[in-house]
């Protein structure tokens, strides 16, 4: 089985192509793959297939390829801003695609992805709504923050002290009234004109080095605290660096991504993963 | 660049096929390659030279190739025991060697290593010393153990707690007149004849999934507190099983060598990371 390895500001994926759909990618083995010892090491895997060979293909609405994600422990995710930033280069570079601006299906829907002259990818991520006020302990320090809807829930604290003061090890204390599937919160400060800094612990992952839903929510509280126009933000992550642009009621996340390598996963490794009856949790 | 990756009891490696030396793989690359979200991800690089083209290769005694082992953060180092059975498993897929039994030249020297029936690999360690009683504090605990030298600095603890209840996140507090350069802490526990379950936490890694030499020093700190005959003892790490076997003064540690996929490095992400003059330090 071929496999690639990428990285959008150090989220990372396995990438399979595969498609006529024929890859029996079990949730044992995408899990396997994403081991980061006994595997090849990943956030998530991402399956490259063509929508044609789909059994709901007729709902991707023009885009040929389907992005088939899984996260880390082998369970199914609907969208990933900076997976599907991988899944466009990784396209582009197979010459699997020959515009500059095309749709990706996925399982919330198609999205446009723009590959930008300058190297970056950009994706549309949709709408974005503020739900309200909201607060949470985090480490022990009480943030008060925005509670935002990227498709999924978040909590965008806007803080006074350095970021690098926040205890992340430990999920942050939430309202679960308020958040009854939890949230992935943001501690973000406003560093300039348009830019912010921010670090995020997703749900059920812990801290990571970047969440474009995360960047997304970010911009969102600073421009509310700022007042000033949306327009594009630059948003500095722990994995690189993220433009958040808003236009036409729809919030477009643009960055780096970078494919690292390609090869053929060995034989005797895929067969024991796939036999694998109880296979180990992941380790990150 | 071509590359492998493979692992030992999930202590993992980057393998990189250079016989005539021609690789530049500076420090700043092999951390790259190490680092687990925007390269390869490993524990170490294991560079694979002829030792005819080294400029030392005279002292490799019979050895015809030599593993370069670098660790995560690009630094030299001089053995590893997970690290030279992964070499072994490389050279013998790759029809490099022909015989089962062979020296691969370290920097410690050369060192023996078969490839057994079953499929495992066994390296002879070398001698052990042991330098008396120490101590150290474990997340809080107080340990006594055993001082012993494996090539490198170990403290090994037999404990009566569960070795889950073991805080290892923060370096173990030592003597420093005992161990000025620090050293490797194992809390272990006998569970039956001649059988020990071990946690390590290794200088300037934190805790690992496995160690060789961690391994070697458990079972010698385990046969004197049973005092039962060496012979061959099986060590649980959290990475799989080992088995470490004292004959002739030496110590031989055993157990699995996986080769998880082999494939090829991007150009555009290669140039990058060896254009780069400052890279991150590695994560893990």
């Amino acid at each position: 089985m071929r496999f690639a390895k990428g990285h959008g500001t150090e989220n990372d994926f396995v990438i399979v192509l595969d498609p006529d759909g024929r890859q029996d990618l079990t949730p044992a083995l995408a899990a396997r793959l994403c081991d980061r010892r006994a595997g090849v090491g990943a956030d998530g895997v991402l399956r490259v297939v063509r929508t044609a060979v789909l059994p709901d293909g007729n709902t991707a609405e023009g885009a040929e390829w389907f992005m088939d994600y899984r996260n880390a422990d082998g369970s199914l995710a609907e969208m990933c801003g900076n997976g599907i930033r991988v899944f466009a280069r990784f396209l582009a570079g197979h010459g699997l695609v020959t515009e500059p601006e095309f749709a990706v299906a996925t399982r919330s829907g198609p999205r446009l992805v723009r590959l930008e002259p300058d190297g970056n990818v950009t994706v549309d991520m949709g709408a974005v709504t503020v739900l309200g006020p909201g607060k949470a302990v985090v480490g022990g320090e009480v943030c008060d923050g925005l509670h935002i809807s990227v498709g999924n829930p978040h909590l965008a604290c806007l803080v006074d002290q350095p970021l690098g003061s926040f205890d992340l090890s430990r999920p942050p204390e939430l309202d679960p009234q308020q958040f009854p599937d939890g949230a992935n919160v943001e501690v973000l400060r406003v560093t300039g004109t348009r830019t912010l800094a921010m670090r995020v612990r997703e749900r059920g992952s812990g801290e990571t080095r970047s969440c474009g839903t995360g960047a997304v929510a970010a911009t969102v509280a600073a421009v509310r605290a700022t007042g000033r126009e949306p327009g594009a933000w630059q948003v500095s992550v722990p994995g690189g660096q993220l433009t958040v642009t808003f236009e036409d009621g729809t919030a477009w996340l643009t960055g780096p991504a970078v494919l690292v390598a390609e090869g053929d996963l060995n034989e005797s490794w895929l067969t024991a993963a796939e036999t694998q009856l109880d296979p180990a949790p992941p380790r990150h």
